[in-house]
């Protein structure tokens, strides 16, 4: 699938060290996964094994290499430096602690190629924080997945004032030669923008709820079987310009008005937290008791599959129609 | 399917109106659809023929009863009292305009059974403006379906400060019973809570376009590839229960200061219009010229019937898994 197999370093070998580790090797690019800690290590390669099988039980492979080629393309090392030399793209993926994550890219810093690109997978940090400091800090962005990556293609490159616009198209094309989605933002921001997204979804949630409009389950509700459907297909702007009564340009003159009006008096969300913490807590644990979490989880990654292999299908049969000329063309990366 | 069949007179035979009728008719209600416009009810038959047609064929039927039984539970007036006389529940589906719709609802007051539901399917209306003369203004409620109603299950009951508790009930029940997924407002609020979120997205969305984070296509693939899944089959607080760190309580903990400090300092999304507004239609437009939106609705309807189907399917495993025991008791509703 490659055009010229890459060197990968991934530093950390937990959930998100994996992720990439297995996306890179499907597209048949040369891993290295490091961590200092051998007992972490040790399970890698098992793990690794169970989730490709289930990705192919699932239809959801991608590339075309057997199980066993694809696990002989990651090599697992304690020695960073080794790690970085000669790496194309270095991704670090330990804990999400500031000064961990400084420390770590810092001896990156000394090591790596000048050439190559140099990323964290912060959901939380921003890049320039992280590299203010660093040498290479021209070739420094954030890289940051949708969990888990597999099945929600979604990835933000961020960039710092200073990381070099070559880095972010090259990040870009890489993003999407390994099948996912890119999302380029222009400049940091705090929490980019799918968290931005996802927090103003749950902070109007958190004010209906604490103004007494309605409950915990109704709210849940309201998003899995009303809103949600439609996003997993369209984004906001498309939504509006499929509105029944018209375009995007149309539904803003009926419907800005109103919602800026409602928008400017909903006041503040407030800080999450306190004695609703506690009851929004009591009502999730009544449904979801704390040692059904990890169930759940899976849960819920079954049907993102089942989601993802839906996409793909519908996606592989509009592609065919088109090529046949049956159909008005998709709009673009759809 | 229905324990008792009881009449729904349905004022206004637009598409939300059409949607209740194949509703209520699965479920072996009588139906009475209600049209001043000769030539709108005449094309109502051919039309919910096809649309049963279309959803048998996704296997999206609802109900035991052939298509052709059910359009004769389906009759059509032209007469709005002899339709509404002895109705269990009726139903405005009139154009969105205060005035035309207090006119038909002042109508229907003044012939209506004492024990009726009174509602009104309005998106932007409070039910205290809607009934606030009327006599059988306790009777009142808003009943608010997702579009399209058979695809997406959610439909928003919002009381008005003088609607009684057992109308509230009973709508519930009867949503519940052909098949939605009722969600009970405590109070009134505008913009209900499915188009508050929405809008929340929508006002978040514009904010970092017209801050220049990044463009249309970002935004919308962001929610597309990123958070639409989710949402799909869990709604945000659930989301937040099963984050990877832990559960509802701790990942409040871990982000409530952050997301306070980052919803502080996102200032207001402004009125979504003038140049702006302008650049995002062009950005649409060469994606989706205007005589292409009714094909991309389709588009969109297909993806919402398949995904429609796939929750269906999902759910029908599960709950067969956890007669025999194989799984964790489903949280309730999903």
């Amino acid at each position: 699938m490659a055009d010229k197999a890459k060197k990968i370093a991934i530093i950390g070998s937990g959930n998100i060290g994996r992720s990439w580790a297995l996306l890179f090797s499907c597209a048949e690019h040369l891993v290295c996964l490091c961590d200092n800690d051998p007992e972490q290590l040790a399970g890698v390669v098992d793990d690794l094994r169970g989730q490709l099988s289930l990705l192919k039980s699932r239809g959801l492979s991608r590339g075309h290499l057997e199980p066993e080629q694809q696990l002989k393309l990651i090599t697992l090392s304690p020695d960073l430096a080794q790690c970085v030399q000669g790496a194309d793209l270095i991704m670090e993926c330990v804990p999400e602690v500031l000064e961990v994550k400084r420390q770590v890219l810092k001896a990156v810093d000394d090591v790596m190629s000048r050439d190559a690109i140099f990323s964290s997978s912060t959901s939380s940090l921003l890049p320039s924080e992280l590299s203010e400091d660093l040498r290479h800090r021209d070739r420094f962005l954030v890289i940051h997945p949708t969990n888990p990556p597999f099945l929600a293609r979604a990835v933000e490159l961020v960039p710092a004032p200073w990381t070099s616009g070559d880095v972010m198209k090259r990040s870009r094309e890489l993003m999407k030669q390994v099948g996912q989605a890119p999302i380029t933002l222009k400049k940091e921001i705090p929490g980019f923008v799918l968290n931005r997204i996802q927090y103003a979804v749950l902070g109007e949630s958190w004010r209906l709820l604490r103004d007494g409009v309605l409950d915990v389950e109704g709210i849940n509700n309201a998003v899995w079987s009303g809103l949600g459907p439609r996003y997993a297909f369209l984004g906001p702007f498309e939504v509006g310009h499929l509105n029944a009564a018209g375009w995007i340009e149309n539904y803003l003159q009926r419907y800005g008005d109103f919602i800026y009006r409602m928008q400017a008096s909903m006041g503040e969300a407030g800080l999450m937290g306190g004695q609703l913490a506690e009851d929004v807590q009591k009502v999730l644990e009544a449904d979801t008791p704390l040692d059904h979490i990890p169930c759940r989880r899976r849960w819920k990654d079954v049907r993102l599959a089942a989601l993802a292999k839906l996409k793909q299908d519908l996606d592989t049969e509009e592609r065919e129609r088109n090529e046949e000329g049956k159909s008005v063309p998709l709009p673009s990366d759809h």
